[in-house]
Parts: C-alpha cells; sequence; structure tokens
C-alpha cells in the first residue's frame, strides 16, 4: 500500500512521475531559518507542528535549528515521530478511550511525552494507563480562547481540571494549551491582532488563577504561522506550535500584513507537480492531479509560473485549468501547483521529492501519513 | 508507512481503534446484487469503477456477480489491480508520456488492458511502447458528451484520431469512452435525464460517423450510479462503469427520482468511525475526523441514526459537531459518519473493516490507497 518512489537522486523534473510532492529545498531550508531567527529574537520556545509535514526528517531538521521538540495531533503521529528519533513530543489534542491512554503511556516509557485535557473523564483514563505502566505524561489543560472547538472556559472550570491533574498519579501538570485556530485566517491585520489579543487576555487570566490556586504554567503553548507576529507581541505564550511557515499554503499568503501588502516573510516551498494529460482545445487543459492529489478545502491550488492559466476545477483525479490566451501550455509539460492547504495535501503522499536547482537531491518518506488515530 | 489495521475479526465497533473506515457488509453486499441484477436485466456489460474502493478484494466480488472486469483512472491502480488477480482491466482515462506508456504496455503484457485517448501525441506514445515490448493496448477514443473535461469533441476529429488509433502498430482500436460526469450530479429527474440523452445522442453519432469510416466500435463505455436508469434506457453505452453504487455517497443520495422523492435503490454502505473526543458544552461535540479523515469536497458527512446532532465544520483532524439538545452524545461515545463522498475518503485510509451484526468480520487493504501516477 506504500507507493513507489516517484522520483530518483539526480532526476530533472521532467522525469519525477506525476502527480508529485515536491519541496524546494532552498525555499525550505530559508524558512527554517527565517522562523528560528524570529523565535530566538522573540526569546521564546518553538515547538514546530508535525502534523504539516508528517516527517521525522524535517522535525529533526527544524530541532537541529533550535527547536525543543516537535509537536503532533495524533498519538500515532507521535509514535511514529518517536520512532524517528523525536525525543519530546507534545500531542496538542486530546487522546481518548482506555486502549489510547495505554498506548500514550507506553510511549512516555521512551520519550517525554505532553498531552491536553478537556476533560475529567479523560484525566482519570490518562492517570490509570500511566499509573499501571509507571510512566509519567505531561499533560496542558487545553482553554478555548475563541477557536470554538476542544477547550474548557478560560478561568475557573480550567482551574478545577488542572486540580485533577495535579494530582492524579502518573500525570504531572505542565500549564496551558491555548490555540486560536480561527484566528490564522483572519485576513486583515487588525481584526487578526485584535482576537489574538483577546485570546491572550483570557490566557494571561487562566495562568492567574491557576497561580493563586497554587499551579505554575510551565509551558503555555498555542500560535500558528498566521498569527506569528501577534502570538509574540501579545506575550501570553512560551512555546509556540507554527508549523505551516515550513512550506507556507497559498491560503495563508492571503493574509495581509499591516501596511495591507500580502505577508511575505516565508515562502512557498511545497508544490505539487502535474502533468497536461489533455489539451482538448485552447481555453482549456486537464491535469492529472484532482481531488487525489491536491486538498481543495481553502480553495484550489496556484500555477507557479503560468500567468493566464486558473485551476478552476477538480474532480477525484483530475484539474481543469482555464487557459486565457493559445499555447500557454503543451500536451504533456508539467506544471507546478501551489497547494491551497498544505496539511491534508501532504497527506495525500507517501514521499517528498526535494529539488534543487532542477536537480532531485532527497527524497524523504512521509512516514506519518494517514496517521489518523 | 502503512498504517496498523484498527481492528481484528470479532471486535465490535466499541473496539474499533478510530478514525476507522466501515463496511456494512450486508448493504454492501446488497448493493452489488442489486447492480447486477439491474445490468444484467438491461443486457449490458458491468464494468465497475474501482476508483470508489482501489481494492482487488472487491473488484473481484464484483466479477464474481458477472462484471466483466474493472475499470480505474490511474496506470498505478491497475497495475494494483492486476498484482491483486483482476485480468481485465480499463484504464478510463489518459496514460500520458513515454516513460508511462512502457509501464502501460509492459502490463498489457500480462492483462487484457484498455485504456483511452484524446490525443495524437499520446497515440504515438503508446505505440511506440506497445510495439517495442511486443504488447497490444486496446484503446478508446475519449469524447466529450457535455463533461467539459478530457476528450475530444464527438464527430470529425474523434474519428480522424481512431483512424490514427486503428493504424498504429502495437494498438486496436475499441471503441469510444463518452462519460458525462457533471450529469451524475444533477438533482432533477428530467433535467438528469436530458443532460444523458443529450449526451447519448452526440455518442451514437460519433458511433455511425466511425462505422462509415469503417471503424466499428466493440465497447461505448461509460455511465455512473447517479445516472445509471438513464444511461441504460438511452442506449449509447454497452458497458458501464458505475463504481460509487457499492459504497453510495451521501451526495448521490440527494439525486431525486421521478416522483421527487430521493433515490434509494442502493443503501449507504461506507462509513468513518469516529470518537468524540472533546464535549465542552452541551451545544457541542467534537469528532476526533476531520479534513484527513473526510473527503468534504461534497460537503460534510451525515451522522448515522443522531437526529439532532450535525457536523457542522471540519480542521484538519477534528470534527465540530453542533448539538440541538443535551445529552444527544457523550464523551467518548462513538459516531458513524456517512461520507458526502466516497472516493477521496477512501483513499485516506489504509484498511477496510468489514462489520456484520456488530462484530468485524472481514479487514482488506485499501490496495491503491494513494496509487496517484
Amino acid at each position: 500500500m506504500v507507493q513507489p518512489c516517484p522520483a530518483k537522486i539526480g532526476d530533472t523534473l521532467d522525469d519525477v512521475v506525476t502527480p508529485a510532492l515536491i519541496v524546494d529545498l532552498d525555499a525550505y531550508e530559508r524558512n527554517l531559518g527565517t522562523m528560528a531567527a524570529l523565535v530566538e529574537r522573540a526569546g521564546l520556545r518553538l515547538r514546530p507542528h508535525a502534523k504539516t509535514h508528517k516527517s521525522p526528517e524535517i522535525a529533526l531538521a527544524q530541532m537541529a535549528r533550535g527547536a525543543v521538540g516537535a509537536c503532533c495531533q495524533k498519538l500515532s503521529e507521535a509514535e511514529i515521530l518517536a520512532q524517528g528519533g523525536v525525543g519530546d513530543i507534545l500531542i496538542a489534542n486530546q487522546v481518548v478511550g482506555a486502549v489510547k491512554a495505554v498506548r500514550a503511556a507506553t510511549l512516555a516509557q521512551r520519550v517525554r511525552l505532553a498531552l491536553c485535557v478537556d476533560h475529567p473523564r479523560n484525566v482519570e483514563e490518562l492517570s490509570t494507563a500511566a499509573r499501571t505502566l509507571e510512566a509519567s505524561i505531561d499533560v496542558l489543560v487545553e482553554i478555548d480562547v475563541g477557536n470554538r472547538r476542544c477547550g474548557l472556559p478560560p478561568g475557573g472550570s480550567a482551574v478545577a481540571l488542572a486540580e485533577r491533574v495535579a494530582a492524579a498519579p502518573g500525570l504531572r501538570f505542565l500549564g496551558l494549551q491555548a490555540y486560536h485556530g480561527g484566528a490564522q485566517h483572519i485576513r486583515d491585520f487588525r481584526e487578526r491582532r485584535a482576537a489574538v489579543r483577546q485570546a491572550a487576555e483570557q490566557t494571561l487570566r487562566t495562568v492567574e488563577a491557576l497561580e493563586a490556586a497554587g499551579l505554575d504554567c510551565e509551558t503555555v503553548t498555542g500560535g500558528g504561522t498566521g498569527t506569528l507576529l501577534h502570538d509574540i507581541e501579545a506575550g501570553a505564550l512560551n512555546e509556540l506550535q507554527a508549523g505551516s511557515y515550513v512550506f507556507m499554503d497559498a491560503d495563508y499568503g492571503r493574509n495581509l500584513a499591516e501596511d495591507g501588502t500580502a505577508e511575505t516573510r516565508f515562502e512557498s516551498a511545497l508544490f505539487v507537480l502535474a502533468t497536461v494529460m489533455s489539451h482538448p482545445n485552447p481555453q482549456r487543459a486537464v491535469l492529472d492531479a484532482g481531488l487525489k492529489a491536491l486538498a481543495m478545502d481553502s480553495g484550489p491550488p496556484l500555477l507557479k509560473g503560468v500567468p493566464g492559466a486558473t485551476y478552476t476545477r477538480a474532480s477525484d483525479e483530475h484539474g481543469v485549468l482555464d487557459l486565457e490566451r493559445e499555447n500557454l501550455l503543451a500536451h504533456g509539460q508539467r506544471v507546478l501547483l501551489i497547494p491551497g492547504h498544505c496539511d491534508p495535501t501532504v497527506n495525500l503522499y507517501d514521499w517528498y521529492v526535494g529539488v534543487r536547482r532542477g536537480r532531485v537531491e532527497q527524497v524523504w518518506p512521509v512516514a506519518a501519513r494517514g496517521a489518523l488515530a
């Protein structure tokens, strides 16, 4: 069920079997460096989200540039990161059910593992498993600072759950998770900053309430690529989870900076290489990359370097391009697409093809591809 | 990179690791039987589309009930079907480029292989590969009967390409592919029928033009689950490619029958099993199945058997449910989701978990998961 690698070292883009997931290694490395410098200057810890890349190789490259570890969304991702050598992992999410609690405790026997809770029943499950296996799991209480997804309201109920965690054998209260996913995609600079500031106030208020109850927050974690500067400025978080910066979605590129221009701090480093498989008339070309090759939830991909060609319609295995002029593309020609949303696009592939100056330099497995559980 | 199987034989649904892809074996088998009977009564050949299920086991089950073979969209899917014992395969799509042409010819050495063309350059590539490998590839000319994707216009240009195919060493002209994907999802019965009739007229006209040029169409293929009765009635096709019937998307269930009621010929047989991982307030529950567990291009999934609960918002790893009343769901509870679009949902999983009367009876690999190339 693992697909063969679509390229070999030294190939040109014309040799790669399409569709394929391409990493522009120069842009990727610049993104790693830009983020490392930003976070270091801010005096914060970076724990990049591996749900973007699902690759121990990339997590280790981020740690080599100063990241304190990785975070991920799923237990199965954490297990694969650990297999790949990542020793400090935060599952920035709930791990629910007795069976998964045992797996988490097993993992905590060999790596430093933290995870989030928002329900007393889950605290009990995790404590039982950790105690049974003589493991120690670090636990963050998740609060809902505007995301309207998981997490308790800021303030009192979070304190009550934190007290349960602190009292639970096998668990160690580590602090708070306060992630505002909705703020990541607010286009306007001031609106986005306002949402982050409001989330930060709620977070700081909860930290104070915890301190008043005798519970110190060693870690206050959250943030993302879309709100990076606001997260730093707002000052509530001491650990940032930004992950998308490594590749940069087309969608995040639509966020605006303070002067109203597009944010350009990070570069598009991830592409899908596709082939023009049909070109039935001068106004239409069809690519071999559709819904099974590109996540469309943040809109269709952009074409790199083909002005006048627009990806307008996807079916399972086809992408229809509208062409403004004749002779924009030829039958059999390859094009690079910038995915609207990198994370679920990466999850469709088994291999990264790393390219520099037109040649394949590295191939990496998408080791946690399909790690849903 | 292959995920561990989320279940073992004899498990109950409460034992299965979530998210997981569940097949209701009774409903699935009824769907197989209903389609076999329908197509037999119509005197047509059925070649179910394996892009839906990506499983040689399921393709062979369809053939055991009378299907003449399988069709698929990608060369890599065809290779995997062949490995799994399917000996008669149509790639209902273009296979473009010299490297893939060689792979196709290699495959044609061991199974009966047909594929589609809509460009003379592609005919040359395939002929060169087939001649070199002393293989024979069956070739259909694809015409565009309203789908506005691949394919030549009906009539003269299709005849010209068919003549090229017939003259090309290593290739055998097999007939026409005339698929109208857009018609599959027209809700209104009469509008849908009209679109299919128009497509059928164009197809029949092209068949006649080919005959006038001395080229017989052994196979005229197309159709789908959404237009099944119209395809049979319209009489242009002698081979049907319907695939979704095996599982039935929530989306196809929105097509209306002649009396204005929902089509109910086939049953939902595919589900995603998910867990309530967070339940922060009485109006909201959060599932562990989001964009990486469910294709959302045809809308969010429906919940099976939980009236008052609506899947309203997906992020990468979360699905947010709005709850109309208190106590609809409990923290840790499992729910079954009916995917809006089965094909790209299946492609996110490594395993099918086949369930009958509440117990896991079979597990099958999604063998062609990720077979994009």
